[in-house]
């Protein structure tokens, strides 16, 4: 395998087995904690990235392929997750965005090969994009909101650390964004 | 297993197993890129964890458990991995750090519990901590290096999400580290 969409696609398998080997069966000591104030913890995240896959990424991909720029993207649900999966444990949450990963990267390879990558669509809000840019957004979405899942991890322990926080970057940028860079 | 001690361990336990999911085999294409200009690439971060296991963590969990507060710690190498690590490859860094993270938890578990946690120990820089603090800052320092990690396989693709940019804060924070919370 070599080429843009199999390097991609290699990195958006490795989310959900990830999420799993990171999050699964963690206890709540870590688990309950937003990356910010009023935001989300990573029961959250999950959801979040469940929506993408329901909804999202391969709606978005079909469309460029059928419509071209000629119809623009449905506006994405940043917040679906909070009322829907509301009760669902969080394994269970974690399950589900691994079938529906699965499932949606078994469609791309039978969807999409490296010739279409320049084909164009209409984001509603951006403008003209291409199906590679559509691509990498959804593989950088995954690690951005992994991060995310991270600083609530961290969170979690912030009271823990005692002085040793001075040196913690992810605890400091939860108070202060610009605290420390990277 | 429950408590302080077993509820950290349960996460510590999972990073080398996640950075094998996250780095093991994949693409250059993703992993050459530092988190920041002037950062570190995945591979010095795992080096630099590499050290933590070689000289930190474990080693001064013994010193708070032999000598309390009356020896101060040895300072921290945070550059060691560049020289140390040049021209091994990833995939053998992350065995190193599986091994070394996986002798140290067992060495953890026949020399600490729960009643241990508040004896202390002494800080070159920071004073008086307890060896809670210390485990505690051993799973942070964890999460905070792995969202490096992250920072630098989004940052590898930076010029290939186009206008999408502008909605990924892991990339817009490489930039600018107040750019956009969490």
């Amino acid at each position: 395998m070599t080429g843009f969409v199999a390097d991609t696609t290699d990195l958006l398998a490795r989310t959900p087995i990830l999420l799993r080997t990171l999050l699964g069966g963690l206890p709540a000591s870590w688990t309950d904690t937003p990356d910010v104030a009023d935001g989300w913890r990573p029961r959250d995240v999950v959801g979040h990235l469940i929506t993408g896959e329901l909804t999202d990424w391969m709606t978005r991909t079909q469309r460029i392929l059928e419509d071209g720029t000629a119809v623009p993207f449905d506006r994405f649900e940043r917040f679906a997750m909070l009322e829907r999966d509301a009760g669902v444990p969080l394994d269970d949450l974690l399950d589900r965005f691994a079938e529906l990963r699965q499932a949606n990267l078994a469609r791309l390879a039978t969807m999409v090969n490296e010739t279409d990558l320049n084909r164009r669509g209409m984001h509603p809000a951006l403008g003209e994009v291409t199906l590679r840019q559509l691509l990498a957004a959804w593989a950088v979405h995954d690690l951005d909101h992994i991060g995310q899942i991270y600083a609530g991890l961290a969170g979690s322990h912030d009271p823990d650390v005692g002085p040793w926080k001075a040196y913690l970057g992810i605890l400091l940028r939860r108070d202060d964004p610009s605290a420390v860079p990277g």
